[in-house]
C-alpha cells in the first residue's frame, strides 16, 4: 500500500469517527444548487463556498469547462436531482493557460520524455512509447478566464435540455486571496429570460 | 441577486479573511494524486479523504464515471501536473442507480413535467416544450456499484494516453458511515504492471 493510500485512509478514519448525524443525508442537494469548477488542488469548493455535507452539487474537470460531459452532468442534476442555480467558476493561475491542443499532442507522441514537470525535478513516468491519440483530443484550454467563463455559461445556456428558467452564474476564483470575481457579463449571458 | 448568491459570497468573504498563506500555494498539486468521484452533495472529497488545499486534484461528474472528459482531465493532470497515482471512487446510494437511459430521455420528451423529483413536493422548472436531444446522450448509468467502479478503472488503464506504471484504486464511499471501503477487484485491474 503505497503512502498516499495510507494517508487517505488514515483521515478517512478520523472522519469516519466524527461523522454523526450525516448518514441520514438525503440524496436531492438541499440548496438546490451546483457548481461547475476546475480540478485545480488548491481549489476546495467545501470551504469557499461554504458547503457542508448535501448542501450542493459540485462538477469539476481540467478548466471547468462546459464540456458534453458536465452537460450530462448539470441534466440529470437539476432533472432528477432538483438543483435550479448554478455556477462556472474559472480561476486564476490556471493550468489550462499554460498549453495548447498541439503541445499535449506533441508531449504524448514524443515517448512522454520532455514534460513541463521536469522543471520541478520530477521524472516523467511515460510508458516506453508515445501515442498519436493525443491529437484526436480536444483539449479544452483556456486563453482568457473572463472569456472561457462566458463561453462554457453560454454553451450551457443554449443547450437544448437545459431549461431556460435556471440562472447560470459566472465567477473567477482568484487563487491567491481565495475570492470569487463575477464576470459579469457570463452571468448576464446566463440569467432567467 | 438570488439568495443563495448572497450565501454562497458571504461564505466566500469569510474564507478569503482566513486566507492567509494560500496565495502562495503552486500549481501542481503538491500530493501528487488525483481523485475522480461524483459530484454528490454529500461527498466532500476534502474532509473524507483529509484534503487541504494545494494537495489533490479532484474531478467529479455525474456518478464519477471514467468519460472522454475524466480522461482528458486525468492525462492534463499527470502530463502536465504530475500526479502519479489515481483513486476511482463512486458511492452508495447513487441517484445514478434510480434511472437508465430511456427514463431521462423520456421525462425530458415529455415537456418535463414528471420529473422523480416532484416526489419531494418540488415543482419541475420545465421549459415548455420537451427535447428529444435526451435521447442522443449516453448518460452513464449505473447498475451495480462494485461493477461501474471496476469498468471505469479497467476503461482508465486501458487508455492509450494512460502510463502503465500510474496506480489506480478502486473505492466505494460508503454514505452511511463515510467510510471508503476499497473493491479489490478494480484496484487489482489498475495496478502497476
Amino acid at each position: 500500500m503505497s503512502n498516499i493510500v495510507k494517508e487517505v485512509l488514515s483521515a478517512n478514519e478520523e472522519y469516519v469517527k466524527k461523522f454523526d448525524g450525516k448518514g441520514n443525508l438525503s440524496m436531492p442537494p438541499q440548496k438546490r444548487f451546483a457548481i461547475l469548477t476546475c480540478m485545480d488542488a488548491r481549489l476546495v469548493p467545501s470551504k469557499f463556498a461554504g458547503l457542508a455535507e448535501g448542501d450542493a452539487h459540485v462538477i469539476r474537470n481540467a478548466g471547468g469547462r462546459a464540456s458534453d460531459d458536465v452537460i450530462r452532468s448539470l441534466v440529470i442534476s437539476y432533472k432528477l436531482l432538483g438543483t435550479r442555480e448554478w455556477f462556472v467558476i474559472h480561476h486564476s493561475d490556471c493550468g489550462m493557460e499554460t498549453f495548447n491542443n498541439e503541445i499535449i499532442a506533441n508531449l504524448l507522441q514524443s515517448s512522454l520524455k520532455t514534460a513541463k514537470i521536469d522543471e520541478n525535478g520530477w521524472s516523467d513516468p511515460g510508458n516506453g512509447n508515445g501515442t498519436a491519440d493525443g491529437k484526436f483530443v480536444e483539449w479544452l484550454t483556456i486563453k482568457n478566464q473572463k472569456q472561457s467563463v462566458l463561453e462554457d455559461v453560454q454553451r450551457i445556456r443554449n443547450n437544448s435540455m437545459v431549461p431556460n428558467n435556471i440562472p447560470i452564474y459566472g465567477y473567477i476564483y482568484d487563487c491567491k486571496t481565495g475570492k470569487l470575481l463575477e464576470v459579469s457579463e457570463a452571468t448576464e449571458a446566463g440569467k432567467v429570460e
